[in-house]
């Protein structure tokens, strides 16, 4: 039996009750993006954890921006190991659908319910703590960890690329956990090597003039039926972009696709995910995968227009807008979609239809599964569970982690302890307990290995 | 002289204090449709009012809607005359760009500013009060009166096919002034023949569970897109409905085309109206006037999906809904025409679009200009005004007109005492205070010269 590790599991066993009151701590500040005063406490809390693990901490503040805390540890090796993640959190509504109140954690059966419990603080608790167990256990940390902790996830990532940019050096690591990650149903542990990039807009049209009688609608513009003209020349009813262009740069990754034809997980994961919704096409699973994971797309996040409460009201509207979410895959541009998709709409005579850029967006990101940084947090992650990992090419959805790749060079991945059912952005969000304990041990191991891994090749604690 | 007009217009001057009194006293009646309180009140001033007059009233409930108000008074000759109103009003919002309280009627310059001062109060009153004017000025009423006035016109009449049906014998009159009608700016009476038919729908999606993270948008179904797709294949961009069949019962009528062409206002008019609307094509102004008038169509009156807030929520929405009002013109029948839609949505396979009726709708209705009874209209109201008349086919918007044309088979027009200013729906409704005298006087004249009229052919009371 492996005595580091068997160290390494009891201190965490024996630290149970101390690494919930840490994590409940942090829950129970209202850190909503926009929610200064809950923001700040949960910087404290924070300030305070990071403090104690030793680390060296400083808190930027960049255009009136929510603080990013940056920690850094220096270890006992050359190598360095990044944390990011964050601690604002997604707003509470609608309130009324809540359980129990979100910024007053509940402890049923196996889980924590709280808002932000999987988006992002568990993640973010279990990497400090991890940290703090391997100090505890073995009185020393193997590497250098430097912890990156931003405040405006939710809110578009505004702080984060200025600060990237101006302290490019200082960051400079082996790696990135990157937030997200977890544990399937099955317990399998799933692993992200990163992520779409996205783009936010509204489409609008206005009328002179306020709302009319409907009875002008044979001869007035009405700015309802000019928005879905304009939208339905966007996508087709298969969900396939009509943007001349869009697809240009979507080219082949065969890592990717490798990937994609290894993910044996079942089919019933995503109808669970996604509550059973309607699929656009019914594909088989490798097929659904490789559109839901590899394509881009333009989404409808919202449509108004006119008279939407209940009951009739005839009237020729006098403005409507929708707005769309743009998800880009690796190697399409922010600035070049913008460009096709006015394009399109001109070409269209949609001219009137104004496009208005509430993100301007960052580009897609990704890893590549042959990296030794990635190969070890596989071995790491099976090691723990006992199970086999599902590596995915990147998640569905976005994260500045350009940033990382591409601005700071390194390679960056997700894994941590969230589970299919944590119902991040909704009510109720949750966090199994056990993925967050295992969750410690997952990094603990990783950052024990990570300097005899990328030198020698050897991973010399893997199995108690 | 004309000793009758002369003693007819005399009384009006005198009165003028008393008939704005008894006007007032209406429009502080807060009678929106679904104010049962202000609905009684509004009910106990016209039922007083008619009772003074000499009137036999009653009301009426059809299935515990708003009282149908019906009043009768014998006069000197067989022939009968009936006028349609309506004492319930349009709701007050937005209450915060009304001037003055809605139910505060006040005087400004020549103008009344109360809701409902227009739509439909001042016709309502200026038609009970030239009744007055005949009894008190000359001793006698010329003809049989039958005053029909609902409380539901608002809120699409529902109480009255009934009463005409169950009361068909006892409605018979030989013809019927409809609400509505008036002055344009340059003081030429506008008459309308008619009105068109309407439909109300709302178009619904609906997609299994919650909202969903919009990173499911390239393989789950986005209600907003099908809503938007199958929108889109209801009409093109020049406002041409593409529902196969829409246009077969829409047939050439001659007359409604003669009046068309010699509708000779200026264009400026119509742009008024529009507050400047955007024209969907600029077309000369007869081809707009048919348009206007003549074509049957498709109005969005209200679109809703997902997130409509400031600013961005990246959602994939659970569901999203259109609210449809569908113009028809004569020939045209509402389930027909319902029909049509449902087969187009499942030919284009949106058969997961439901279609809600919100208002199962009526057919259009006109009645021909050569009637004795239009051309008395025209007379009188030239008289009156010393301009020519300018009369429409039929306006451009809706009522169930076809209940008399249709239902009783009697003609039916309107003529009365708005303007195109009047801010129908709309904050600071108003009506001209001299229109609401013309009004008076026109009907007076109206009715002094009817029996003759379609008797003989000979109206005496034209030329004071």
């Amino acid at each position: 039996m492996n005595i580091v590790i068997s160290k390494i599991k009891k201190h965490i066993e024996n630290n149970y009750t101390q690494f919930i009151k840490n994590f409940l701590r942090l829950l129970e500040c209202p850190s909503v993006s926009t929610d200064k005063e809950g923001i700040e406490k949960a910087v404290d809390v924070i300030v305070e954890l990071l403090k104690e693990v030793g680390a060296d901490v400083k808190t930027y503040k960049i255009d009136g921006g929510n603080p990013i805390i940056y920690g850094e540890i220096k270890g006992d090796k050359n190598s360095s190991i990044m944390f990011y993640d964050h601690y604002d959190v997604q707003p509470v509504d609608p309130l009324d659908r809540w359980i129990s109140p979100p910024f007053k954690p509940r402890i049923e059966d196996d889980k924590i319910y709280a808002r932000g419990a999987s988006d992002d603080k568990g993640n973010l608790i279990s990497r400090i703590l991890a940290v703090k167990t391997l100090k505890d256990s073995l009185g020393e940390l193997p590497v250098n960890v430097k912890f990156l902790f931003e405040g405006e996830e939710e809110i578009g990532s505004p702080s984060l690329p200025k600060f990237v940019i101006n302290y490019k050096e200082q960051l400079k690591a082996d790696v990135c956990i990157w937030e997200g990650g977890g544990f399937n149903k099955n317990g399998r542990p799933m692993i992200y090597l990163g992520a779409k990039g996205v783009i936010y807009v509204e489409l609008r049209v206005k009328r002179r003039g306020d709302d009319l009688h409907s009875s002008w609608g044979t001869i007035i513009e009405n700015p309802a039926w000019r928005l879905v003209s304009a939208l339905s020349t966007i996508r087709d009813i298969k969900g396939r972009i009509l943007i001349d262009g869009f697809y240009d740069e979507v080219i082949d990754d065969p890592e990717a696709e490798e990937l994609i034809s290894k993910i044996n997980i079942d089919r019933s994961e995503i109808e669970a995910m996604t509550s059973n919704g309607e699929l656009i096409e019914d594909l088989p699973l490798p097929d659904l995968l490789r559109r839901w994971l590899l394509s881009p797309t333009v989404n409808i996040c919202g449509i108004y227009s006119g008279y939407v409460e209940k009951g009739q009201k005839t009237v020729l509207p006098s403005h409507g807008f929708a707005k769309l979410d743009i998800r880009i895959v690796p190697r399409m541009h922010p600035d070049r979609v913008l460009m096709l998709l006015k394009k399109h709409l001109a070409k269209f005579g949609f001219s009137d239809v104004e496009v208005e850029i509430l993100n301007h967006g960052y580009p897609a990101a990704r890893t590549s599964p042959n990296t030794p940084q990635v190969r070890l947090a596989k071995l790491v992650a099976e090691a723990v569970s006992s199970k086999e990992a599902v590596v995915f090419p990147n998640i569905a959805g976005s994260g500045p982690i350009y940033l990382i790749t591409d601005i700071l060079g390194q390679p960056c991945f997700s894994f941590g302890v969230n589970h299919p059912g944590s119902n991040i952005h909704a009510p109720n969000e949750n966090l199994i307990i056990n993925n967050f304990m295992k969750g410690i041990l997952q990094c603990s191991l990783y950052l024990l290995n990570f300097d005899s891994w990328v030198r020698l090749g050897n991973a010399p604690y893997l199995n108690a």
